[in-house]
């Protein structure tokens, strides 16, 4: 599979995998003007919290590529980041990379060189995630994953399907079980999509029957992604990790948070601080379906993510480790 | 709203509303046939425990007095009977009604009788169950439900719904929030339905946005259905109903089961011992969608229903009184 998120120089575009035609079509856009970027961010044709911010950065220095003859460089391009932070509002990674692009000189060509380290950052940040956490794995292991965090989420190997794709290299045999994670179903599309495309046993199922998998006993770990982790541990992810992570503790059975130290919000002391993105009611009352399936006027409660408190997760797998819920700021 | 389940004595049918076409139309089914009958419920036009035990027991009725002239009425009244029993194995409401029908003498004349009786008796059942439930709600009270325990699944009133209607009638306005309930969406397609016609308040979510919700502090009570109850108060429901149980009592959030003590197998230990339906694939991964939202050949696990521990339900909701959950047989 071709990275889902790239830059290409020569063009100077934004290629993305369109992740809401999958797992029926892959289709490539290749993009250069800001109005379709924010389209790409706030459709979830490029989502992902890792993904999210590679793309944001890598949209930046194209746009800055194109702006690069007009007289009100700097004002523009300081719009088009501003634009880009403001398409999503609970991965952190989007407004890092974002900071990131900004932090030092503003030439286009200065950008295109810190679009290019956060992409490749992202690839050794996700291979060494799943170094550290394939190392908590045995030959022979399931695992529970929810939404998708895996390479359609980053540019390569993926947070919480890392792990997995790692031990698969060490000749472990490990079997995936894949929430399919309304509204959007993540997991039924694009979880069940890439690892059945890697040649890794993957079964679905519904959210909700999450409990009576780990009431059965055969699950290892859990293994999630994340969006943004306040300084004291709390986790947001998409919406249904808490159920998860309350339901794992109840059962015993290890809850694994798997993300980049980009992830880490140090201004964030805890989750309450956490902005929760909520979506249109349409994504659970008609998206995807052949026809409307609840009543008109219905009422809907859509938040996008909630948040894990530290206390329900074993551990963070980082590049840099694997470390127990606790401050991160250390 | 007509009754979902009704004998049309005149004509000799069992007249279904098939809520497989439910939010989008209003299909009256009017059986005649064992065949029909049998996909009825196999398919889910007509189902919710207590509303399957009655359409059985009308059923065979209808059938009886079919097979009226024949010579082996007996042996074929038998077999019908059997293969009635044999379409869902979970819900126990089903071979309890076929046993009563069978308790006294066959003649169709007798077995309409006794049809009429179980259709009857649901309703009472049903009204007092929402009568005893409905001293638990304050005015204001928001309470979480999951699948259709409503009207749409017995002859009238529901059964965990049946609190909220008679607390309605009362005068106190009670506000539902529904899970959708993967994967066939009866909470969406259902509850959303009956409870938007009934006029009262009702927000839809998608099954595993019930952590945050029961964490924001706002809901009163669980209310859920049965298909079976264990002696010692196992018990078994729609898939999703033991994630609920558990998120429940980690918020310290009320958690009731409604149900008609026909639900109750004196039979059956406890929960450990209740069969557990595994249904199609396909469930998952395309009814209802536009296109398969999965790739192919992916495994899938798609339970229909699960077991709540006793020890996590504060309280039975019964046709006989509000019973904490201990040894029912007594």
């Amino acid at each position: 599979m071709q990275d889902p998120v790239f830059f290409d120089l020569e063009r100077n575009r934004l290629v993305l995998i369109d992740q809401t035609c999958l797992p029926g079509e892959l289709k490539i856009l290749s993009l250069h003007i800001i109005e379709e970027m924010e389209a790409a961010i706030c459709t979830l044709q490029v989502r992902g919290a890792p993904a999210i911010g590679v793309a944001a950065a890598i949209g930046l220095a194209v746009l800055a590529r194109e702006i690069e003859a007009s007289q009100d460089y700097e004002a523009r391009l300081l719009a088009y980041a501003g634009r880009l932070r403001a398409t999503r509002p609970t991965a952190v990674n989007l407004a890092w990379a974002l900071e990131r692009m900004l932090a030092g000189p503003h030439d286009p060509e200065n950008l295109a060189r810190q679009a290019l380290a956060i992409w490749e950052e992202d690839i050794a940040a996700c291979r060494r995630i799943g170094e550290h956490g394939s190392a908590l794995l045995r030959d022979g292991d399931c695992v529970l994953t929810h939404c998708n965090a895996g390479r359609l989420a980053t540019v390569r190997y993926g947070t919480a399907l890392a792990p997995v794709y790692v031990a698969a290299e060490q000749g472990k045999k490990i079997h995936v079980f894949a929430d399919e994670t309304r509204p959007l179903l993540q997991g039924a599309r694009l979880t069940a999509y890439e690892l059945a495309e890697a040649g890794i046993p993957v079964t679905l199922l519904c959210d909700n029957m999450a409990a009576s998998l780990l009431r059965e006993g055969g699950i290892a770990a859990v293994f999630i992604g994340a969006d943004r982790i306040a300084r004291n541990g709390d986790t947001a992810n998409k919406i249904g990790s808490l159920g998860l992570s309350i339901l794992a503790r109840h059962y015993d059975v290890p809850f694994y948070v798997c993300a980049p130290f980009s992830t880490v919000d140090l201004h964030c002391d805890e989750g309450g601080q956490i902005p929760i993105e909520q979506r249109a009611p349409e994504e659970v009352t008609q998206a995807w379906y052949i026809e409307r399936m609840a009543p008109r006027g219905v009422g809907v409660y859509n938040p996008a993510f909630d948040i894990v408190p530290y206390g329900n997760i074993t551990a963070f797998i980082t590049e840099r480790g694997v470390l127990p819920a606790r401050d991160l700021s250390k």
